[in-house]
Parts: C-alpha cells; sequence; structure tokens
C-alpha cells in the first residue's frame, strides 16, 4: 500500500475549492510541497487558476484526490460535508486530511466516520476579507494570523504535526482549540459580528448613504461576506450564536434603555466599558501582531 | 470698523480646538490662507503644534479670536455650544462662523443667537478615525469626501461662499443639507453604528479575543471614539437615534427569530436583502470615489 510522507515537502497536497481560503493557500504553499493538485468545480475559476499556475493540476472531477497524500478542504461548511461523504469513494488509500471549515463540530463528527486510513483534523485559519474568489487570493492571507487546530481523539501524531508544518509553512502560527469552545468562541467573534454587519446596513435608509462615511463602512464590511457561506455557519453553529445573539441583545437593551430615560452617567459608565473592552481587544497579542 | 475679505486667500483663520479634525484643517488649510491661528486648551497638543508649525499662532486663551476672520468649531458638540456663548465676548467685531460639529440641531439653534455681525453656517465633514487627537491628524484627512453644510436662513451668500472655498480647499466636495435631516441620517450612518460596535466590544468574552480576526476589528472599530465626543452627540441627537435603533432592533428580532426556529429559507431571503442593501452601500457614488 502507498505510503503517506512525514513531511509536507515530500506530500502530494490536493485542495478541493479553490475560492479566497483555497487559492491563497496554493499560493502560500508553492514551493513548499511535492505537487499541489486542485478540484475546484467552477469553470472561470479553473481557468484563472490555470493562467496563473496556482497549482499542478486542476480538474472538477475528485478522481484527483486518489493521488493525495494531504486533502484540504477549503469549501463552505456543509459543501465540506458532502465531501466527507464521498471521500472513501475517491480515495482508495491513506490520506490525511484537513479541512478550513468556519465551524468544526459538524465537520468533526463527519470526520469522524471516515474509515481509519484517513488520518484526520480540524483546521480554521482566522483570517479573510469579505470577498470571497480566487480574484482575491492572496499568499500573504495567512500571514501572522492564528490558525485554529481542532483535532479528534483519532487524530495521529503525524496528522497534528503535518497540520503544524503546514501552518508554520503559511507563516501562521497554530491555535490548539476543542471544537465545541471554537464554535463558541467565532459565535461571538465573527458570527454575530456578520449579521449585525447585515442587519445595520438593511435599515440603513437609501438617501442616508448620502453622509455614509468609513464608520459606516467598517461597521458594516462583513455584510458583503459569502451568502452560501455563511448560511451554512449559521446552520451549524445555531445555538452558539443564538447564545451570544441574546448576550448581545440584552446589553444593547439596557444601552436603549440608559437613552431613552436620559440617564447620561449610566449610559456614559456602560459605553465607557465597552471602549475599554475594545481597549483589550485592539491590544490583545493576537491583533497586535495583525 | 474692519472689514472680513470676500475669500479664503485673505483670510485670518481660527480654528477651536485643534484635535484630530481642527488639526487636520490647520495642516489641509495651510499656505490657503492669510494666518491660521488656534485655541487649544490641552499643553501637550499646543507643545505639538508648534512643534509641527501646524499653525502660526496658538494659545488657549480665546482672546485670539478677536483677530479672526473665520473662526472655525472644531470640538466635541456641547464644547462648541459653550464657545459660542462666549464668542460675542471674544470677538467684538465682524466674523465668519463655522462649526464641524457632529450633530447640527442643536449648534444652529445656538448659533441662531449670536449677534447680527456674526454670519453662521454649520458643517460636518463626514470623515474621522477612531483616534481623535492632534498626532492623528492627517492633511489628507478630507480628501475626496463629502463635507455637509446646513446654513441657517441668516447664513449670508458670503459665509455660504466662504464655507465652499474651503471645503474646496480641503479636497472635499459640499454638501448642502438641511440640520434636521443631517441628524436623522447620521443618527443611521454614524451614531447607530458606533453603538452596534461599542455593545458588541462589551460582550466578547476575553477569552475568545484568541480567535478574533479583522472582521471582528473592523465591525468594532468605531468603539473605539472619543467617549467625551459621543456622550455630547447622544445627548444632542437622542430622539433620532432612538428611532434608528428601534429600527435596528426589529430587524435584528426577525433575524434571531429565524434563526431560533431554523426558518433557513426566511433567514437566507432577509440576509440576502441585506447583502444586497450593503453592495449598494459600497457602490454609492460618495463611497466610490473614496
Amino acid at each position: 500500500m502507498r505510503q503517506i510522507p512525514d513531511n509536507l515537502g515530500e506530500c502530494r497536497v490536493a485542495i478541493v475549492g479553490l475560492g479566497l481560503m483555497g487559492g491563497s493557500l496554493a499560493m502560500a504553499l508553492s514551493g513548499q510541497c511535492r505537487q499541489l493538485l486542485a478540484i475546484e468545480p467552477d469553470l472561470a475559476t479553473r481557468q484563472l487558476a490555470i493562467e496563473k499556475h496556482i497549482v499542478h493540476r486542476i480538474a472538477d472531477d475528485p478522481q484527483l484526490l486518489s493521488e493525495a497524500d494531504l486533502i484540504v478542504l477549503a469549501a463552505p461548511v456543509k459543501a465540506i460535508l458532502s465531501i466527507l461523504q464521498e471521500l472513501p469513494a475517491y480515495q482508495p488509500g491513506p490520506a490525511m486530511v484537513i479541512d478550513l471549515g468556519s465551524t468544526k463540530k459538524a465537520i468533526l463528527t463527519a470526520m469522524q466516520t471516515l474509515p481509519e486510513r484517513f488520518e484526520v483534523i480540524g483546521g480554521h485559519p482566522m483570517c479573510g476579507k469579505e470577498a470571497n474568489s480566487l480574484v482575491h487570493a492572496d499568499s500573504s492571507l495567512f500571514y501572522n494570523t492564528s490558525f485554529a487546530l481542532t483535532p479528534l481523539p483519532r487524530s495521529t501524531l503525524r496528522v497534528r504535526q503535518l497540520a503544524c508544518e503546514m501552518v508554520a509553512a503559511l507563516g501562521a502560527q497554530p491555535l490548539w482549540i476543542d471544537a465545541q469552545t471554537h464554535d463558541q468562541w467565532v459565535a461571538a467573534t465573527s458570527h454575530l459580528p456578520y449579521l449585525l454587519a447585515n442587519t445595520l446596513s438593511a435599515i440603513i435608509p437609501e438617501e442616508a448613504l448620502a453622509l455614509a462615511g468609513p464608520g459606516l463602512r467598517s461597521t458594516s464590511r462583513l455584510a458583503g461576506s459569502s451568502l452560501t457561506m455563511m448560511m451554512d455557519i449559521l446552520e451549524t453553529n445555531r445555538e452558539a450564536i443564538l447564545l451570544h445573539l441574546g448576550v448581545f441583545k440584552d446589553q444593547f437593551d439596557r444601552i436603549a434603555q440608559y437613552l431613552q430615560e436620559s440617564d447620561w452617567a449610566a449610559l456614559k459608565s456602560q459605553l465607557a466599558q465597552g471602549k475599554s473592552a475594545y481597549q483589550n481587544l485592539v491590544e490583545s497579542p493576537r491583533e497586535r501582531a495583525q
């Protein structure tokens, strides 16, 4: 049976999905592995990848997966779940599998059901842009950011080490975390902000846009995220998001009430806490490095 | 009696408040008026202004105002309201007065009570940063942004023209608007986003910051705004803000309900509307120019 190499440099890496993440990963791994393969359903994206020499070979047919030592799933969460179901049919031999999905619990549950010949681990790079296509891919996207790694008990030492090697090759730092905690935290740091940005965008009167400045642009930016990607996230992380959404609403209601009552001292005290928390956020080691 | 010049180039301009806005204005007007004067209460800011040769003369004493043809009030709203009360005592002669305050109704009401020798107009540049001191001032801050101009019926042709000339000198575009409409619109485009950013910052669990990425940074950025500036805004634009806050809450509750009920079709449809509104925002002529 084919042996899986122990280090990234000897691996044939297949990336499933050449969007912003998969494309940036391919560009960042260029020259750091034996061969770069890609599976991408979109014709225009495949053509762009060929023009830009982003990978060695690309196809829309997952048959290519049979040649891969390391398979990186870089698609929206529900697409990753589908691929995981079909994976044993396309790759009859051993392989290592990591994903870049935005939520981890559902994906790790699906990974758990893969045959033992697959050495699996979850991953989630903490970076992104509101534009999601290969056109916006950038080899430095991961540089100096956190890369969450969520192992399963079955994750072998080898797949953990290879994941670390890949994270290092991207210029990112590994952050080991369990899937449950990951999903709770990103509900607060990513999914709730998306819902706020979207809601804000929806309710700004069109005529008021004449007075839109950089503040609105910044607060609403996440509303430009891919709807497919976000719907998969909302479906697979519903409970954690509802929890943080409730906490947000309580705090927002408090602020609205002080404003309603013109209780300026109480309002200022609440807002001072928010400002202080923001300063802490900006100064957190991870953010400072960016 | 001293005559006020008809054009900016011959004007002695006094800027009250050398923070981000006043400082950037001084830098942008450098060489475009006869003399630049500044009133600034903070000693360290005055020293920095002197070191950097940002104005010709600076003092903490408003007596300097007696020499000004054009007085630009660049302070938080309530500080502007105080200065307007004292202005007749410090400037016994004629002068033109414009302010850069974030809300306009309260300021224009106060301007209305000035003696007739003051030719007044309200202004509000639609730009800014979350950092508010002279250290962050930048002569290009106003470049290619909208500059709201809110005249009173008593605003003379001359002060309207001079305001336009100043806006052009900054590289900005004038946007004529009444104070009431201005305050309604910025409640939606600026003050509500601030409250969302602050509330979000307040409720993110500290441990979750390990997974904070650029999305959170962007959505929460306005939480870094000056608390003094924001409290003045909230106090002088309370009703308009409460109105938009209510609209936001209704839409957010709708989204929360769909998520709660796992009504994915309805949720996707709402979020698609928000995304479409965001794209409209990004593509609005003012934003595109930035």
